[in-house]
């Protein structure tokens, strides 16, 4: 593949993305020095996602902004497929959502969506997905959201609530539709060709309009619900869209659950991270020492660098001493990977301390806070 | 179209069928007098429907007898979709459903499709399909069956308890077999292409037999249950079938809502079932009195005959005696009707007065009776 070739779709991801060519070609939008600047007057900081340029695309975000600043708010959608353990590349959009909600006070759905796994997993049982599901709320929760303005739903036990409004979008959906967007093919099961139903139906919990952070290989799936949002008489879905984690081994591509050492999960102990940064991570320096004091590295294409740069290294004045010291050639590569290492395992403690914790709390975001009891009492019609 | 000519689908039924060659082109077994002689044994009488044929063909019913006589026991399943007011074609078959529950005292589910009918019918809504829902529900319970032993649920009430089960039976299902069994296309809508899955799980709420009392056209429905029963582990469901109430205006196709004329409807007053049959039941009898007289009248395609045969007239020596006035000459047209007019009238009053009745008892069928209270707290996986 020439290096100016990828493929972007929600179900393949590869290749060097030109992400700018890619916002292009999906006609979403920027981020710009504008909105960024307005961001940062309404929140009084920006989130290193969003000034280091990873979130880097949206759809109606200047709308958002016009209805939170005109007082009729908004909301926030995510979700996750509960197929197996998270990796850190799955927390990065959920951080992320966490700042929005900080900043902005506003409500937060998460979808967990059991039923599609387990629909489009051919291996995987309920009984997995069920396990899968409960480990996967505990690391969400860990995440540390406002008990009381976020709902975290597993869709199977959601759907009593759900469902006619399931049935409204569902009607508005096409085969041919799901065909074009999700790739269904005549072999898909009927429970698959569903599913997309469920996943719109959030972005109408409340007649405000949502905002979805979320990876931009994920848009497809919102321009249906932006179709038919009207007709049924809501607000077409915002979003705002993040580049990807690249995985371990450079930065083609995007961290895959599939190729379990492309990744860091988040049970990785301490010496399981030393030994795959150390051993897999795609460095940018040279081969010899000698030739990266003379050279310097590549931070372009250096997986640790990246890494530090979208997650683990939040103060921007630390982080370009690193850039300036690597480039420079006075870093040397088993050190910046030595900075990760250090960084994630520390990250990785402390996510670990705060799910045990979550434990005891995990009722207020799925049963019994502001917004889930408020949820379970609610139809949606 | 020649006379020979006729067609059956699930959607379709036009011509005059041949229900031995429709039997065997769908490899359906037949009910024969060793078959018939049994369950007069076990249910001491035969009814009409039976006896006279009007129930001609099944699937695995021999199964059913054994399973019952082995006091393995079984259960009855059949539905309604509530796209509209009911016509007396639509309690045929829960007419005698209900004398299969007397006779064997056995459960029964009957499923209110509100979510298909909503999900096929463009112009229906939701409101709409709400409204006939409990209409059609308290003419179904007017019928009479066994509160205790009887389950009414509409399908979007019940999902929460039925979700998960729907996903493992939708994992079976591909839109292939979809299409060559229901006829979908590449423009029918997912919600759509998704229901077939929830029709075949009531015939999993027990691990016992299901027996579906149905008319021909809807077998193909069960044969993707009966494909899918034993990998989930349940058994294949048994079927028994009968042929199509004529409609009024003669015995080929079959009485459909979509021509209001063709049937007689459940809230038709005396004076509009007077009016209809005499104006359009199709008659068997000669042109004029003299004629008639002379060559008696053709009681095979007398729609009045053919409706006194299959629901009006229980008593064989009175079917007889008019069958044979009838041909013979005896009866005239207007007098063969008159008959048919008074037994619907009076069957519509009782029914109406049975329908009153019933709704102060309809929520021992939909919720607190023995059965439907077991099924409120149960959760099928």
């Amino acid at each position: 593949m020439a290096e100016e070739e990828f493929r972007v779709t929600p179900w393949e991801v590869s290749g060097k993305v030109d992400y700018d060519k890619l916002r292009r070609e999906f006609g979403t939008g920027v981020i710009d020095d504008g909105m960024r600047e307005r961001i940062k007057r309404i929140c009084g900081e920006l989130h290193p996602m969003l000034s280091r340029g990873f979130f880097f695309s949206q759809r109606d975000l200047k709308l958002v902004l016009d209805d939170y600043e005109a007082k009729k708010g908004f909301f926030l959608y995510t979700g996750r497929g509960p197929s197996g353990p998270m990796h850190i590349g799955h927390l990065v959009p959920l951080l992320f959502t966490k700042w929005l909600q900080d900043k902005f006070k506003v409500n937060l759905y998460i979808e967990i969506t059991d039923d599609e796994k387990f629909l489009f997993k051919r291996e995987l049982s309920w009984d997995d997905v069920g396990k899968h599901s409960i480990d996967n709320i505990l690391d969400i929760a860990a995440v540390g959201f406002d008990p009381e303005r976020t709902f975290i739903f597993r869709d199977s036990e959601y759907i009593g609530n759900a469902y006619q409004l399931m049935l409204k979008v569902a009607k508005k959906i096409t085969f041919s539709t799901t065909r074009a967007v999700f790739g269904f093919e005549n072999e898909t099961n009927i429970g698959a060709i569903f599913y997309p139903a469920y996943q719109v139906v959030p972005t109408f919990f409340e007649k405000k309009r949502c905002l979805i952070p979320n990876a931009i290989d994920q848009d497809p799936y919102w321009r249906i619900q932006r179709d038919i949002a009207e007709s049924l008489g809501y607000l077409k879905t915002a979003a705002i869209h993040s580049k990807f984690i690249p995985p371990l081994q450079g930065i083609s591509g995007k961290m895959s659950a599939s190729a379990p050492e492309s990744a860091i999960w988040l049970t990785d102990d301490e010496k399981a991270v030393k030994k795959k940064i150390m051993k897999y991570a795609f460095s940018g320096g040279q081969p010899t020492v000698e030739e990266h004091r003379r050279l310097g590295g590549n931070t372009e294409i250096d997986v640790p660098y990246q890494w530090l740069s979208i997650l683990f290294e939040p103060s921007d004045k630390k982080l370009r001493q690193i850039h300036d010291d690597y480039a420079s050639g006075k870093l040397l590569t088993g050190e910046i990977k030595q900075i990760l290492v250090d960084k994630i395992n520390e990250f990785l403690k402390e996510h670990r301390e705060r799910k045990k914790k979550a434990e005891k709390e995990i009722e207020r975001y799925t049963r019994n806070g502001k917004l889930a009891t408020e949820m379970w009492e609610r139809t949606y019609e």
